[in-house]
């Protein structure tokens, strides 16, 4: 059978490409997990598309790999067994705002920049926010979070309905309009985070926030983690509404400032927003001022002005960027996981003592509301023995984190790299997983090698 | 087969009864529906002893229903098809309570005012309140809100971990301590909701909060619906952290000022509640205040005294009791269904209209931040031709919602009242929950009769 022409008698032929620049784009996303081609991309316009191409490759158990912005980092996006990838890029609609009703409804390959541009218009925006301009799709697929987590929620706080494609080409919709629900199944759970494993998304309907009145950001430097930390945990317990508190730390802050012309000193340090208005912010600042005085704070900086909070979080996003510049020819190999908060000190302080082990350079950063802190790994990638060592840091911070109630990924997903610590960390959970991959996907022609230890499938010859 | 005395070669005879009292205790919860009596009650002192009361009812094909306070209003607790009723009542301790995870691990037996008054010692406070004093395992099986959730979430986004005893006898765990985590598929989601027809909760890892540092009430009188519902969307739109907004209409503001002994006017009326420093309460009560009267709110009315609060609130959630006690011999029969905000103040109106074309009395209540509201119809429970047009109504009210992108329960529950609901909802994604149910009880042991159209299982004799 060739591929590629079948394909053609489903979609028109302009949406059906095997372009060798194009299946190299759709080889690989941002992580350091080897590329592999696909053997096709196609370019679905519509629901039905996406359920006649399942219908075929179900049909013909050819492996089916949704693709949206390429920006993912445990490569959930490399067809490691070819067949089909479906590129969302022509799926990239906003079908309707609802301002009276929070919500929007999108097509999968829509980006969260792209949506927030719209939604600014009506004085709403979408809160979820990984740092890449990822696309709507892809972020549900992985249950991606970020920076506002911690008073918005992650992705799948934010799904009211998917509608999903699946295995056998039937369209289903995972839920509905209004804000919550108790009847049936949590099929929007299910499917958000199933990394294209159970379904295909071809529609979402997404919760949107009103935009606070008034947004600061402060700085607070503090002379060890641990205060920073346990200031966190008193902003938390204060009941503070904190919009976005993340860690950085020490060497992260000096290598800022070498990038970024920033003058900050050199310490562990809180990036706090706050979102509200005016009144409640004064108080609410001037109260986490006095929680990070108590922890020894050495210099607290409120920027409500928009400029200078731009700078801010530039500083803090820019941050890969600021160790690659530092370090030309390296790459940055970052590592996700997510802890209880009561030992977000001790798994960072872990974490920075096997970076110094291996004498490996890179930064220690986290969105500590949520126990979850990532470490960039400078390393040579031509080097095996670097990528030796990142491999082992990461292995070293995600076991410490599976042994003190953590999870092994706290936002990036499991894809290809955490697979080898799904038993660890579920047990006989993963079981019922993976009887559930079988009963929705029993021809395993859904993104197959991510996320299980299962087999392939028995594919057909296909070029 | 003798099934209490086949329970008494796995528990000790003491946690094994058939006492027609206890039987009788067990036939019902607070709902409408007929009463049935199980078979037996069991009361479970540890995981252990479900899992192996669940091995030997899945042997033997003998229904098993969990129960918790028998708080539930759509009949998740009554054993239609007799068999073993789990009563959780030994199974009630705190477990362990974690401050700076914010989350508790507690027996499915513990009630949230007992979880309450022990968090409130650590400055914490568990969100969910759904008027009843109801056992977090019920809550989590129905998926139970409520008047916080607009602010602080319903009940399945407070659920870190479970522990479930699935029906063939294992014990899984389907999530962690970590706050968040992208790692397999969401068997909290899934299993929260599912009204004991997935598996049986033996312990929870529940969220919990900072009690916030100033609690203020507000009651906002309007000269329509539509006025009030106007305003909880600016309230919303602007971004305000509302803690409660519930609606109650001036039918039931009435039957408040009898029972209670308060003048409210006769109006549609918001009750509302603001959480946060006092500085920033003081400038949300305002901008609140300006909103309602941009919507010729006539009476704004702030209770920031404790006292004055609770007496507000004590009447809202009195108003069951207000309308039963004016109208002695009658029941209360409550609707529950969950709209998009655009179209509640046209679903209440409607709502409103159906019951005065049967000539029923009632509230129409709502959290009306989340779109979900409810009417308590008085009826004469022996009067066949009044509970008819409940029914009716109550058929009125979710078909209106079905059509309108709602949903035919908000936070009570499918159970046995709204299954007929469940094709219309959900589409074909009930077939994808019927095959999850098919999946996890082959034997259909775990509360049969529930949530779907399914067929029964095929019992052995039982007495």
């Amino acid at each position: 059978m060739i591929l590629a022409e079948e394909l053609t008698k489903i979609l028109s032929s302009d949406q059906v490409t095997q372009n060798l620049t194009i299946l190299q784009q759709h080889s690989q996303d941002e992580s350091f997990h080897e590329p592999h081609l696909p053997d096709v991309v196609v370019f679905p316009k519509s629901s039905n598309d996406v359920s006649r191409i399942l219908s075929f490759a179900n049909e013909h158990r050819i492996p089916v790999v949704p693709f949206g912005a390429g920006s993912g980092l445990e490569g959930h996006a490399i067809p490691v067994q070819g067949g089909i990838t479906l590129d969302f890029a022509l799926m990239n609609r906003i079908l309707e705002i609802y301002p009276s009703d929070f919500c929007v409804k999108v097509q999968p390959g829509v980006t969260r920049l792209q949506l927030n541009k719209e939604l600014k218009k009506y004085g709403l925006f979408f809160s979820v926010d990984p740092g890449a301009d990822a696309t709507l799709g892809g972020m549900a697929a992985t249950n991606a979070s970020g920076t506002t987590a911690v008073r918005y929620g992650i992705m799948r706080d934010q799904v009211r309905d998917l509608e999903v494609v699946l295995a056998d080409g039937r369209t289903i919709h995972t839920g509905g309009q209004a804000v919550k629900s108790s009847s049936g199944y949590h099929l929007n759970g299910l499917f958000t985070g199933s990394e294209g494993t159970l379904g295909v998304f071809t529609e979402l309907t997404l919760k949107v926030y009103g935009i606070p009145e008034c947004v600061m950001a402060a700085r607070a430097a503090f002379p060890t983690v641990k205060q920073a930390l346990n200031t966190a945990t008193s902003i938390l317990t204060a009941g503070i509404p904190i919009a976005k508190m993340e860690l950085v730390d020490s060497r992260s802050i000096l290598q800022m400032n070498r990038f970024q012309e920033t003058d900050y000193p050199v310490m562990p340090t809180l990036f706090l927003e706050f979102h509200g208005n005016d009144n409640g912010l004064e108080q609410e600042t001037a109260f986490t001022r006095l929680i990070a005085e108590e922890q020894a704070c050495v210099d607290f900086i409120y920027e409500s002005d928009s400029k200078e909070r731009k700078k801010l979080w530039k500083a803090r996003h820019h941050l890969s960027y600021a160790f690659r510049h530092g370090s030309p020819g390296k790459h940055i190999e970052g590592t996700d996981v997510c802890v209880p908060l009561s030992c977000l000190a001790d798994s960072i302080e872990h974490a920075r003592k096997k970076m110094e082990e291996a004498d490996i350079d890179g930064a220690v950063i986290g969105h500590i509301g949520d126990g979850n802190y990532h470490t960039l790994l400078v390393i040579d990638p031509d080097d095996p023995n670097d990528r030796k060592k990142a491999h082992e840091i990461n292995k070293a911070i995600v076991e410490f984190a599976l042994q003190h109630g953590g999870t092994c990924t706290g936002e990036h997903g499991v894809g290809l790299g955490k697979i080898r610590y799904q038993r660890t960390e579920h047990g006989n959970a993963l079981d019922v997983m993976m009887d559930l991959k079988r009963l929705l996907d029993p021809n395993h022609i859904l993104n197959p090698g991510k996320l299980f230890p299962m087999s392939s499938p028995s594919t057909l010859n296909i070029n």
